[in-house]
């Protein structure tokens, strides 16, 4: 079968390989694979700074947010051959922490987890992979299209749970959501907020491409003006950062409403150092009561969150998503990013 | 009766002046004021900075920081003459928000709520008071010396079960916690620190004085080395802020433990801008799950956790906090911060 493999931490390594075809271990699926998409995360581990081969061996087959259909699956296990299932990224630790105990490896607190495609584990980008039961989820097959968009709709299906589970602590009615970036986080946070009822506001600094419009068909308003002047309109009771940018970041949790709660989605690159009023901001979030939380990753809860919050939408405005479609031979061009991309998914078929 | 008054917005206004003792109205209880604590807020009033006179009038009965004796209380109203009592601060609205609507008048999001020596209403700063039952809380007759403290006791109990709120999203075993700043909101965050059988740690920058001996006495471990280098050491999973100065609530919210909650209570000024990193607080509060939140005020619930926790501590200790208690004449030195000080009262009787 032909995989995308890296070496990671060498840069400029990324390449199409033929490999042999993976044999499923007892009581696991056997899945063609459809689709990855290309995500932040995959270009830094492309780049060299990002990401661990399995042990013993030098390359790790990229790709985490994949798409796939099941091509064997063991009487009884729950799955039948044809079923539409996406695989889970990370996979606690044998000796797991706390959490990791729980099933919540999202929170895992040593460590020690491992992570298709990232960490340590072969990821899907390949024609064929194999899966635990218990980290495989089947879609509604209406999905075949666009369930490749699984993973990222994890990551904000957890950020608006902590929202909520945070928000809990005492009375919360929100009515209102700012989401900084339009990009696939971005656009599915907007989607979950419209889905629970929110007036949506979504900022971006692009005036062209297809951002606006996929913005407007959400029936959310589109901004491309500063956060602190968009916020200070709104005033969001729930804001969802999707941009990692240093200034964004800041005015993000900086301007709410009172009991604002600011979730920080973005994963940015440190070093750069900006000058602002932390005083200022001390004060706000103190006298308002008001949170920062930062989420990262997914577990099996907000997998099945995932999957019911795609089922929902409407599969047109979920394709206008996806904005490429490369074939995974030509894969360096799906790892460039380009100024109109959304989300730009690679074919395995 | 004697009272100390200020004229809010206007600094130097402060002054002991004799009113007419006030008659409770229906259901209400008269309260022979023994006490008032001192603070930040009370600091700022009085410079003119802030505070707001009762509707039609010039001057505000300042004081906050309650501690009284009942001299009279309706039949059956569940307060007896004698008892120890503390006035609550905040009132909320008559039209209420839906958080004040709930009795978390400390959640108000609409800001109309008052506030008694702080915001329309007058405070406890007289030797004689009037107070609701629904806003009384007696306190443990062995309390009579201490219970000055328990509205900071009830800032840190809300901190507290904030903290526990957002930490309950997911698993959640604390372990270790750092304390920036050793005034009484820090000290008695750590008091409620080791009463729920934490390791805890205190920071201050002073070598000298009462602090470090109160902080010993308390079983927890006292610092004065900066925060990124305490807080890299001790890794806590919950900071409570309580200096409100901009490079502390900066590197307090950029160094904790995995899952870490950082809890800012400290009200500090705008206006200074300092460079700092955001990229890289931002990369560690996403990958880490980290939560900062701001809190302020409390309500019912909160001085009823605040009642059972100094209840519990050791009086000798409790004492130790209170460094200076002056009589109402002489509030002028109450009101002027000294290096050693840690809670100054003035005295009613």
């Amino acid at each position: 079968m032909r995989a995308l493999t890296v070496t990671p931490s060498r840069a400029g390594t990324a390449e199409v390989r033929e490999l042999p075809d993976p044999r499923p271990a007892e009581g696991e699926l056997l899945v063609e694979g459809l689709a990855v998409g290309v995500c932040g995360t995959d270009r830094e581990i492309v780049s060299g700074v990002y990401g661990w081969a399995p042990p013993g061996r030098d390359h790790l087959v990229l790709g985490h947010e994949s798409l796939g259909r099941v091509r064997s699956a063991p009487e009884g296990g729950g799955f039948a051959v044809g079923d539409l299932v996406v695989g889970v990224v990370r996979r606690p630790d044998p000796e797991p922490c706390g959490a990791c105990a729980r099933g919540e490896f999202d929170m895992c607190r040593n460590g020690r987890y491992t992570e298709r495609g990232i960490k340590q584990l072969d990821g899907y980008g390949s024609q064929l992979w194999t899966v635990e039961p218990g980290y495989a989820v089947r879609l509604d097959p209406r999905l075949e299209h666009v369930g490749v968009l699984m993973e990222p709709a994890t990551i904000v299906a957890k950020a608006w749970e902590q929202i909520e589970r945070i928000g809990a602590r005492a009375w919360f009615a929100p009515e209102r959501v700012l989401v900084t970036g339009a990009g696939p986080i971005g656009l599915l946070a907007a989607l979950l907020g419209v889905q629970r009822g929110l007036e949506v506001h979504v900022l971006d600094r692009v005036t062209g491409g297809p951002k606006p419009e996929v913005v407007k068909a959400l029936g959310a308003e589109y901004h491309t003006a500063g956060v602190a002047e968009v916020a200070g309109r709104v005033q969001p009771d729930v804001v969802i950062e999707a941009t990692g940018v240093s200034g964004v970041v800041f005015e993000a949790t900086a301007e709410t409403a009172s009991y604002g709660i600011v979730c920080l989605t973005g994963v940015s690159s440190a070093g750069r150092r900006i000058s602002v009023d932390i005083g200022a901001a001390n004060r706000e979030i103190v006298l308002e009561n008001d949170v920062v939380v930062g989420s990262v990753n997914a577990n099996l809860r907000h997998y099945a969150l995932a999957a019911d919050a795609l089922a929902g939408a409407d599969l047109d405005w979920l394709e206008r998503l996806i904005t490429r479609r490369v074939p995974l031979e030509r894969f360096a061009e799906a790892l460039t990013a380009r100024p109109d991309d959304i989300k730009v998914v690679l074919t395995l078929t």
